[in-house]
């Protein structure tokens, strides 16, 4: 039988037994992480086939896992003796191709690193949740969404085709450089979005744009979250076209402002709506800008088109509301998605679960795609209390998004700790399905066992 | 055991036998189309799952259709006693949600008929597959692309989700109103463009855009391909942002001028683009339109930035080289795709397979999506030089298209007249993992049996 020292030749990119870094057996989410077959860490497609075919010699599971920023628990293992394929050693930008518009990369590349060097191009590749430094390997997995989502869509809508190691060891490759196809079942997008359990990312083709030339960012600040909804809505159907519009409550912003140690331009709402506007014609921009600030007119205590310096300013408030809390607080995150009419509703129920669990709630996300990021907050709840009062709160909570015709994650994934949820709030018979496509593709189990559902 | 009868209680919806009308036996591309069982038309989604329960208590294959106006031999069985649901009557616009702006249909609506309701409303369905009497669901079944696709997308970027009959009988609805979801896998992608293999579309929820509020369409004549081609690519790269960039040969144009008894506005080209945008903003259209002349300076012969009623009777033109080819002449279309950058190539290529197999060829397309309807012409062959000639050229042009990196079919499906091709151009990976998932929806092979692979 192939050894694993045979299939990764360099010692520093192989870990076994006391030598697996202690950062494989941390998770913010799941605790008592069982000891792995071994961690290795493949530097092309090649090395990755091994590992799937030394796998299944040995009948191990199988975890791929990126930069393991990944907020559900969908990169660890949960069943001992699992071999981790780490994948941020294939970090390659491999071609950028202006005849197509399109960008090769290996999937350990940081989305942040594709920003930076597509736009140093002139190009754009829109998709932007916020974690700079998750891997665009991770990003596919979980279909992630993020600022942008609004105007540009999700990560799904930027992926030309995706080459992936099949739990057969197979190599496969779905969809292609062509912009449109009606050939055939697409696979491709039944892989974006199945969290590492179909197989394993080796090399993605993204789409890009042409890079706006211009940008406008707008905060608007009001007394509750229906009526920032509300002008939401009203935004959205008016043709300003903002590439996205995150709304976050007062409260939820207090750390971000802590940690960064300036305020927020504006002090005296109690929700806020932060939105960018992109095009290539500032005098079109500036009119799209009016349109937004008529439509607030009526409802918005301030209103402010930012400069620059300030939209730099108060995106990073924006940006750092989760590193604020990390900093100061104890939380559980969540990405609950609801159809954009809901949001406020959602948001109203969260307050009235908080009375009734006395369990602190702040909410922040993306209004113009319906996704709230409610937080949990432990405060100074005991640890009995806080488990016990958040699986109630929990059990409430996915239920009215469910009864709202909401599902658990807007872009986070399921991993294992959505899953209970999951598994309650999808039709059985799409569950059926779901089980049914994992067993075509991995009869053994092999790959991310006990994950999504 | 229950009968048809029962089941659709309106003689004037059902046809057995001798009774059912000639059309059903008639189809373009598929000739000797055996004897049906019966063909029922339903009115809601209860009789369309009895119907599969009646077929699957009697072992009948099952064939859903829509229009009818599908050109790959989708619509019509391959096997004798096959129960045809033609899905025409479910046409009800069932509701306009403004605060989620979505539209929800059933399958048998026309497309035109939702350009013109949406737009009646201050809304935009993009996709136009160019034949307004194609039904929406038929659109779904081969994720339609057209005229817009560039800026907007095909039919699978505006369907929010879809209710089906599965083979199973059990019904499913596959996605939502929520915008995002990393909520286990993506069905509903899956089910978009399976041309019918998969289940039976009962009910879909499209997502609306607000209608934009101006538009200008641009005309530019060049000596070649090549040119047009060129200029293509450095109009998407611009950031002039079309809806589409359509292009013709001189050739294909001129029997939709004799059809329609005008000539189009330029006459001086050998290839010419036509392209529209849109946006709210006239003067920034203005700037768009200037940005496409600039670049077309160097090599257009002629560019004109037409008038609405130019564009309106130059459009027609457009839309109607189909049309008047069918008046005019004889001959087979088809709907191969390739990278942009190999469009030129490809048409080319298609020149010297013109010579080489003395038979005609003219092209036109979705250059902007590197999408090329290629005509084989008919003119004074006889049906057996026609036959063999064809059969030729299919082959060496299929193979140009493989070579090319591209797809048999972008928009049209593969049904039974491209699948011969399909096969020798994927992967066999991918088609054995899209015959297992056919297998896991439909193990008996009871719907639309022997189409797409």
């Amino acid at each position: 039988m192939t050894t694993l020292h045979s299939i990764i030749i360099d010692s520093d990119r192989l870990f076994t037994g006391e030598d697996v870094p202690a950062a494989y057996y941390e998770d913010t989410y799941v605790k008592d992480i069982p000891p792995v077959h071994a961690v290795a860490l493949p530097v092309n497609e090649e090395e990755v086939q091994s590992l799937v075919r030394y796998a299944i010699d040995r009948d191990l599971t199988i975890l791929a896992r990126g930069a393991g920023t990944g907020v559900a628990g969908a990169q660890v293992p949960l069943k001992e003796d699992a071999l981790i394929i780490d994948l941020h050693l294939m970090n390659r930008i491999v071609a950028l191709d202006e005849e197509t518009l399109t960008l090769t990369v290996e999937p350990g590349v940081l989305v942040g690193e594709i920003h930076r060097y597509v736009e140093s191009q002139g190009y754009f590749y829109p998709p932007d949740p916020a974690s700079k430094h998750s891997t665009i390997g991770g990003n596919v997995a979980t279909n992630a969404g993020g600022l942008r989502a609004v105007k540009y869509g999700t990560t799904r809508d930027y992926v030309r085709s995706l080459t992936a190691v099949l739990p057969s060891a197979e190599v496969i490759t779905m969809g292609s450089r062509n912009i449109k196809s009606s050939s055939g079942y697409d696979l491709k997008d039944l892989f974006i979005g199945s969290e590492g359990t179909l197989g394993i990312t080796t090399r993605i083709q993204l789409k890009l744009i042409p890079l706006p030339q211009a940008r406008v960012s707008i905060l608007l600040a009001f007394d509750t979250v229906q009526q920032a909804t509300d002008a939401t809505l009203a935004i959205l159907t008016s043709g300003a076209d903002p590439s996205g519009v995150e709304l976050f409550e007062r409260q939820a912003l207090r750390y971000a402002e802590q940690n960064l140690g300036y305020p927020l331009k504006s002090q005296v709402g109690e929700a806020y709506l932060l939105m960018t506007l992109d095009g290539n014609d500032p005098k079109e921009l500036a009119m799209r800008a009016e349109r937004i600030e008529q439509i607030a007119k009526e409802t918005a205590l301030e209103s402010h088109i930012l400069t620059p310096e300030e939209a730099l300013r108060n995106w990073a408030l924006r940006d750092n509301i989760l590193l604020g809390l990390t900093v100061f607080t104890e939380f559980e995150l969540l990405d609950e998605v609801v159809p954009i009419n809901k949001f406020a509703e959602l948001i109203e129920a969260t307050k009235q679960m908080q009375a009734k669990h006395k369990l602190n709630v702040l909410n922040f996300g993306h209004a113009g795609d319906g996704n709230v990021h409610t937080l949990l907050m432990k405060d100074d709840l005991s640890e009995e209390e806080w488990t016990e009062r958040r699986a109630a709160l929990l059990k409430d909570l996915y239920q009215k998004v469910a009864d709202l015709g909401g599902l658990p994650s807007a872009e986070h994934g399921i991993g294992i700790v959505k899953k209970e949820y999951m598994e309650k709030m999808t039709d059985p018979v799409n569950l059926t399905y779901m089980r049914a496509i994992k067993q075509v593709f991995d009869p053994d189990n092999r790959l991310n066992p006990g994950k999504v559902f």
